[in-house]
């Protein structure tokens, strides 16, 4: 079901900003037995992205409402919620009135095979390289031609994810992910401060490492760090920790942290239980 | 009129990936007594583009067809053709089948003074910076995110336009047009390599400047460039070539190479004749 502006339908305004400039944010949320799952922090980021946009954010309550009904009855399943700033007409200056577009969507969970998060996944490296600005670093904004264009080098079911570097051949993220690293017995994952998603995961990987003993740092990582790494892992909202078992060819250990972490956040609620 | 896929509508997928993601690209050309003006030019760029980002380009012939009937009986307007990568569900993986969008759309003539293309403009510097990735740079994506940042920046009728740097203080471009200097009696453009959109009027005017006698070059540009510089102007589609008589305070002669290339254009039918 998907609701555009709390009405049911499948379409948008061709003049809309999302379409013309990706003028807008989206959100993609794990759902189980009919409930949005970690939806403080998504929407959260959602009105962060909008304030760093300056697009009015759509209320709270008026999302939460819209959600619980596209969410209804679906057992497992994604929840996308994309808000834009709305449809109004060609030129790039932003208008002085400004309804901004909100459509949320639900589609089939993707059932990714379960021995990804048991045995790890096989990843590379892509070419496709992530551009640095600020200004857009961290929010979800509808702007992600790159991850389009780094997914596109590879098709085949070997590697589960792509990982990206940016422009200074600093490991930025994975196409549709956050990556972790364990160094030296702390965990380790890439600052985002000139580019990436700000993954809801992530954020919880980093607030929870600590229960587990672990000291966390956020920094600027190289190839070679992730070569001299002890562990490597994947986060995302949906599948929530994959175990890399194998970069380009070197293989790494699977776990035990990111089994740990991986355990943790199914208990607490924060990984929709797959199986 | 708006044509999607031929038929008369005003409205696209929720599911469109040029909503999703950005992932496609659009012309925006000048319509005079019915008829799009540098069609050509315009079609190159599309196909050139849909080549980057490996879109299957929609036929000429087609998007001829339509932009013929969309423009029927429009004295002077504007006509935008927006292609994307088709309506397919979530995930950045590009589909085995994709069957692309078109949208073809015509909008009134923006009205611009008048006084613009004969005594000039006034020109800031914006704070966003363009982000530089040569994989994106040239074509006319739909990731515009950072050209609306920069709109953003100023709201007065007092600045036509502002200019954009990289990130390494590259100056590249303005939001919605290219810039050019006259330096040393040469002209100069700013190389889009790494970032900016190769605009059609940009291209029209590094073919036309040998014939006015001066030699052209491509090279990277510094604000102490346009400090440096003897003459200074902007272009882009719809209104042709604007000189520029002052830039954050530092004031330039208009034209007179500006003037006179605006001449050559207008003669040529390569600009709208708005008055």
């Amino acid at each position: 079901m998907t609701l555009v502006n709390g009405i049911e339908a499948d379409a948008v305004s061709v003049q809309d900003r999302g379409l013309s400039y990706g003028d807008g944010l989206f959100e993609t949320l794990a759902v189980a037995d009919g409930l949005p799952i970690a939806w403080e922090p998504h929407i959260s980021r959602l009105r962060n992205g909008c304030q760093r946009l300056r697009i009015p954010c759509p209320a709270e309550a008026l999302l939460r409402a819209e959600a619980t009904r596209v969410c209804a009855g679906l057992t497992l399943g994604v929840l996308k919620i994309i808000v834009t700033r709305g449809a109004n007409g060609r030129g790039y200056r932003i208008p002085e009135v400004v309804n901004p577009t909100r459509i949320l969507t639900t589609y089939p969970w993707p059932a990714f095979p379960g021995s990804r998060a048991r045995e790890g996944v096989l990843v590379t490296v892509c070419q496709t390289r992530l551009s640095a600005n600020p200004r857009l670093a961290g929010i979800k904004h509808l702007n992600r031609l790159e991850q389009v264009l780094a997914r596109s080098e590879w098709d085949s079911h070997h590697y589960a994810e792509g990982l990206m570097l940016d422009a200074a051949d600093r490991v930025v993220e994975g196409t549709m992910s956050n990556l972790f690293l364990v160094m030296d017995g702390q965990l380790v994952t890439p600052d985002l401060a000139d580019a990436g998603v700000a993954g809801i995961m992530r954020g919880l990987v980093l607030a929870e490492a600590p229960a587990l003993d672990m000291s966390v740092r956020v920094a600027s990582v190289s190839l070679e760090d992730l070569r001299r790494a002890e562990e490597l892992f994947l986060c995302n909202s949906l599948f929530g920790v994959w175990p890399i078992k194998g970069l380009d060819g070197q293989a790494y250990r699977v776990g035990p942290l990111a089994l740990r972490l991986r355990q943790r956040l199914l208990a607490q609620g924060c990984i929709a239980a797959q199986e």
